[in-house]
């Protein structure tokens, strides 16, 4: 392993965080502690012979999961943190400060998508544990409970549906929803295999009001920060998302023997949708976003006129109003473009995901620190779903993001550079310090 | 069975048929014969439980076709011709004329697509035995032989390609096509199968010359003779083809977390070269035809932006320089779409089909024996691929059409009205005999 000093050297990072050291009314994370962790963790899931640029298949529930969160319980403890594992196979672990406080809560996940990157949610979670690492070897004696978690199966690879350990926290938990079955495996027993008790899974649900505040550090997992050369963001809030199904009807027909004027051609109906989703979201004002991520073509024959189309539209935003002035858009859109090419369509608003909004005392929080720090800000919504989102109906939330390399995630190539993880990191921590001092947000 | 009276009086036939009947010099096909025969060749494939309206699966080499074929022999030798079965496994018979002469050839093919209908083929072969029935009905001599031919495996479903058996006949055979496996079946054991001789399948090839010429009945198969209400279609050619492999390449990211202006969405950019082909082909004089019929978006998933797309673009006309011109304008607007979406995009000339022009002289014989049956007729392409085609490497080829119910094929719901079944082999029988007057086309 390299010293400290090789390794700041080699990073780079000394003259941003050496000055911060040492004073004692400031304490810092250790960045080369945090580092050999990420790397640490990378192992569990990391291809046969591959190194931490060959990124991580770490689904929730597979033996890498499985072995990783070990992993992590031996780091807790090293580290002098108790951990805990509640019903739903959420890792808890508390430090110091008065009982009758309610805790601050900070963390993320460490479970990955299959061929997914080293930081997504693995940064935030080893940040979490910094945090109460930090603040013992500090000396410094939190007014309340400062709590950290790892979240149990973040990603929605596993069962369909992600989120899942902070959804049950959040009550957010129906009949038969631990009998879904996912890869052979129940879904109760999943929960098991994680140390987790399925009988008793009620345990794990949080009455609102259980923290005193939320707090997540994650990358950003889209290019806003790192276009703009900023090391921090302070997220305004997670996006709403409106998904829609549609279904185009033309008539499937010999692509020989139908003249251009006698067809009715699903796809080039549905060409003309996807184009009209990707103008509605670009042309007006604001951050939304609109995607058509999924089409299928029936019978998808080189020499059949298209007959059926199923595809898919996502819009995404903070403002639910906005959603429903683009839901509106698109089925008037839809209707003309069926007049025009004799198809019918049908439009369904398959899922609803709710905005969740960042507490404003929060991100006056994360500011805060950051400003202690000297590092710049910027303010965005996420556009990915988190925990965060989950936990925001239990307390005041938000989140930190910083640069994810291009704007990549979800792949081997996901980046963050290790002066990121460390400031994004010393922020974490310098907002809990900033919330522990405020009896309310 | 019905007489003969109550099928004329139903079917509404009467007025139009019985006029011509009784002539000597003006032989007529037996419209009853050619129903009653439609009617048992469709039982051989027909779904269990299903009638007539049910539609036929008929693949080449199946159950269904080995044993229609048998029904085929039966009912060739009962119209008193002697049937002969090619090494390819193509069924000939022969009636009359000249043994110095070349040979007047027709026919068509009996196999179906699966879940195909009771009139593609189905209706110009036993119009062609029709032909040799009423001929010898009629006591007629011809000056030339006339051969009927029943060529095996016209529809693609079976090896994946079509217009097998006349393929052969046309000399189109390479190394290693008889070992080419579909459904666990070897092509040259699929081709024992029927009857024919992989062993000696160089003697089904035949030189040009061989014929006289060759003429087809055969359903459009689009709408162009039955919305005109016109019942006899003159083939001008059997279309070239033209199909493109289009690869786009953008860059795969999070629904959520990508601004609009960020994307490279290779969907986006897809979707535009659809509309682009539509645009090209409809705008442009002429009936030439384009299609993307086969579209393929990787990952495919709701929250990812697309990052590749496969298609295929198919463009169809009677002239070659028709095509290239589509061909150069699809790179053109394929460049130009590239650079607008930020993705790329490769197009591979995949597949050819050369175009097969009617012969003049073949499609005044068919003008001639339609305007002596006072019906009127329409010039028109073929889009879709015939057995026509092969052969008119071998002796000038014609194509008779009669119309598609909505034009509809390839479906259980293809119909052809009984009227237009006898009208098209009436015109058949007759333009075998036109073209029995001449030496040469």
């Amino acid at each position: 392993m390299l010293s400290r000093r090789a390794f700041l050297s080699m990073a780079g990072a000394a003259a941003l965080v050496q000055p911060v050291w040492g004073r004692r009314q400031n304490p810092t994370i250790d960045p080369v502690r945090l580092r050999r962790r990420l790397e640490s963790l990378s192992t569990y899931g990391r291809p046969g012979g591959g190194t931490f640029a060959s990124g991580v298949s770490r689904v929730a529930y597979s033996v890498a999961d499985v072995t990783a969160r070990a992993w992590m319980l031996e780091e807790m403890k090293s580290a002098g943190v108790a951990p805990r594992i509640d019903a739903a196979g959420n890792i808890y672990a508390r430090l110091g400060g008065d009982a009758n406080r309610p805790p601050i809560l900070f963390g993320s996940h460490i479970d990955s998508v299959p061929g997914g990157g080293n930081f997504d949610g693995s940064l935030g979670t080893l940040a979490a544990l910094e945090v109460l690492h930090a603040v013992q070897a500090a000396g410094i004696t939190p007014r309340h409970p400062l709590e950290m978690v790892l979240w149990a199966h973040e990603e929605s690879t596993a069962f369909g549906r992600g989120t899942a350990g902070s959804r049950i926290v959040a009550g957010d938990l129906k009949a038969g929803d631990l009998d879904q079955v996912w890869n052979g495996m129940r879904r109760g027993d999943a929960i098991r295999r994680i140390g987790g008790d399925p009988d008793r899974i009620e345990e794990a649900i949080r009455p609102a009001g259980s923290w005193h505040s939320y707090l997540e550090l994650h990358i950003e997992q889209g290019g806003t920060l790192d276009r703009a050369q900023v090391p921090i963001g302070i997220v305004e809030g997670i996006v709403a998302i409106h998904r829609f199904d549609v279904v185009v009807e033309g008539m499937a027909n010999h692509a020989g023997t139908t003249p251009m004027g006698e067809r009715q051609d699903a796809l080039v109906a549905a060409s003309t949708l996807v184009l009209a989703v990707r103008e509605m979201a670009a042309a007006r004002q604001g951050r939304q976003v609109g995607t058509v991520g999924r089409i299928d073509v029936e019978p998808n024959s080189p020499n059949v006129v298209p007959g059926r189309v199923s595809l898919s539209v996502e819009f995404r935003d903070l403002s639910e109003d906005t959603l429903r002035e683009l839901g509106d858009a698109l089925r008037a859109r839809a209707a003309a473009i069926a007049r025009d090419t004799g198809t019918t369509m049908t439009i369904d608003l398959a899922t609803t995901n709710p905005a969740a909004l960042a507490d404003a005392g929060v991100q006056d929080a994360i500011g805060s620190a950051a400003d202690r720090a000297g590092l710049a800000v910027r303010r965005l919504p996420s556009g990915a779903g988190h925990d965060a989102q989950m936990i925001a109906v239990l307390c005041p939330m938000g989140m930190i993001f910083v640069p994810s390399a291009g704007g990549v995630s979800h792949s081997p190539r996901e980046l963050t550079s290790w002066d990121d993880c460390a400031r994004g990191a010393n922020v974490l921590l310098g907002a809990v310090l900033e919330l522990d001092r405020r009896d309310s947000v």
